[in-house]
């Protein structure tokens, strides 16, 4: 029951698709969504979710135009389907019906349960014609965060690592700084500002006794407040980290999460409690097991980005060497102009690694950058 | 002495220096060079060298001119200082000159012994107006190879391996076909059948018998010839080929240069011998220094770019880890879109590595390609 396409519907869903991103690190767990009104051909008015509890984009469009009777005849392109729920602001579909639009075209059907296929029913109820599917795989690569979540309760995952262009992450003496530039940097502190969560591991915690936060600054250097603070997760499967930590400094300003197996010493959890760390007690010591813990119980807290900032033990945690199976959804690797050699040189991801060839972790590129001498390519796992 | 550059010196001697490359692989030992002759602000004439033994530059452009005396008047834009030596070749300067070209501009001096300014001085006595300089470093890059060897007597020596994103060419069962897709491969050969040597050592030819061949294809994937065939030369340093290897049954038709260290059998170098194989007895069984030696009898031997292809050892030995001096010019990083992690998955250059991170050897970003899902970085090593 899907209308056809009409000569430049993709051209507008790319301008939408193209706001649609101005609210990245803003509106999750809310989705990216950006809306596009045209008329006779021409764009009378764009929007987007701009911030988590803020209109949707559809309103967003429409309150940009001069009077609201100027929708009426109109085609509405949305990168997601209209909500149909009363939730932090009333209903799209609604919106969109009195607001007199004619056509609606849709990049792909809305997961969530409250939605899942009901805006649209309204729409058509109503006699607008909607268009299901168009550019649905860009809108499916721009949304896979908040897919995931939808569909299976817990977080993207993004990994990211700093690698000579001999793909070693220290020197055979463990030294490792610097292996990228100061633009490669900046653009982790980027990363950092528009994720739920910045997960990490008591060797990293004790290695570089780390805040974890995100710096902004902008073309003149001055700080600039991220979209969002990510709370700090650490996992202890042994130790703990001391009261003197700057994570523990500075737990009652940016929270701080102790992800703890049976191992660690119980008696020291009320000190940390008390400096403002928050504890969950995981029921295994086994790394893949706290990590598949720790994820599920993000996903219940609604968190939709996580990212990896250690070392690469930690990671190395992330697959099952025996399936293959891994828990990492999205790659940020960046490559140093350096050299380093060596047998015994780390390399980013440890663990016992991937034997048989056919279980190695296939990945799409999703991106090339190029910061002066560094590249930074972004990969996504293929679905297995 | 040099006279200034004129509006439009530039953008004439970009398309000469576009011209100079069409000649790689084909021109060596000579180098590339390209020529462009402007009259009134028109191009009127385009010339590169296109084979050794052929024509040069210069030369090349003046006879795609309907008469001679079209150049009269005429400035010749070359990419590097015209010979004024009698080679294979009358010399270039003597050309123009009778030609009554009234400027050259050049982009860079030739350190040829025979040229080495000797070009210049003819054209000024004749006067004729020469500007030097131009687009001097876009010359020095494109002709790293050939300045490297006239300057020092060794060939330009580049380095290539396929990784994985987290930097493995191997996963810890040893597995590695294939790291990078088919595109990739392909570059490999293109890259090969474009060098004058092709360098291995004892591991590679009995783990994977190779055959170190280029084996160019049109895009019909019908075979092509390519510019040049490459020598084979082998690191011998304990043990030698044996008689039944791809390498030595074909070393009546493919040249085929075995470098032996003091330990290798010498009873078996008269086979080997008589079956085409060429023997060079080296006086060290240092991997380094057997480096040193051959790269050193590679340059007497007039040749410009030597490809290794070898596994992680080998190129190990081409730095050393106390100084770390690199004798390796030019890297070429494909990275495949897969990961292997473990945390004893071989790395691409093997040996004791550089342990103070300022040994490490750092390098220049000369090019980013994308293959499919490979990507390819291509860098040159800083000069220390």
């Amino acid at each position: 029951m899907t209308s056809t396409h009409h000569p430049g519907d993709e051209h507008w869903m790319r301008l939408a698709l193209d706001l649609a991103v101005q609210g990245q690190g803003y509106v999750e767990p809310n989705p990216m969504v950006g809306c596009v009104l045209v008329k006779d051909g021409l764009c009378i008015a764009r929007g987007y979710h701009h911030v988590f509890g803020g209109p949707h984009a559809e309103v967003d469009a429409l309150q940009s135009l001069r009077s609201p009777d100027e929708a009426a005849g109109a085609t509405a392109y949305v990168t997601l389907e209209p909500c149909c729920h009363h939730g932090k602001t009333p209903p799209c579909s609604e919106a969109l019906i009195r607001a007199g639009v004619t056509r609606v075209v849709v990049a792909m059907r809305d997961p969530f349960p409250k939605v899942d296929g009901g805006g649209i029913r309204q729409l058509r109820q109503a006699g607008i014609e909607v268009t299901l599917d168009v550019l649905k795989a860009d809108a499916e690569t721009l949304l896979a965060p908040y897919l995931k979540r939808v569909r299976t309760g817990t977080p993207w995952v993004i990994a990211k690592w700093a690698m000579t262009a001999d793909g070693r992450i220290a020197t055979v003496s463990r030294q490792s700084q610097w292996i990228t530039g100061a633009e490669s940097r900046r653009q982790v502190h980027r990363l950092r500002g528009r994720v739920d969560a910045i997960l990490t591991a008591m060797g990293t915690v004790e290695a570089d006794d780390p805040m974890l936060n995100a710096r902004w600054v902008d073309a003149e250097g001055v700080a600039v407040t991220p979209p969002r603070i990510a709370k700090r997760v650490v996992l202890c499967r042994r130790r703990l980290p001391s009261l003197q930590s700057k994570l523990i400094q500075t737990a009652d300003a940016i929270e701080t999460w102790l992800f703890t197996s049976p191992l660690v010493d119980g008696d020291r959890l009320a000190a940390l409690r008390q400096r403002g760390a928050s504890v969950f007690a995981l029921d295994s010591d086994d790394p893949q097991s706290m990590v598949r813990q720790t994820l599920k119980r993000l996903g219940e807290q609604e968190m939709t980005n996580v990212m990896i900032e250690g070392g690469a033990a930690l990671l190395g945690s992330f697959w099952d060497p025996t399936s293959g199976e891994c828990l990492v959804d999205e790659f940020h690797a960046y490559i140093g102009a350096k050299l380093f050699g060596g047998v015994t040189a780390p390399g980013p991801i440890a663990g016992a690694g991937l034997g048989p060839i056919d279980l190695a972790t296939k990945l799409t590129l999703n991106r090339v950058d190029r910061f002066e001498d560094d590249v930074r390519l972004i990969y996504r796992r293929v679905a297995s």
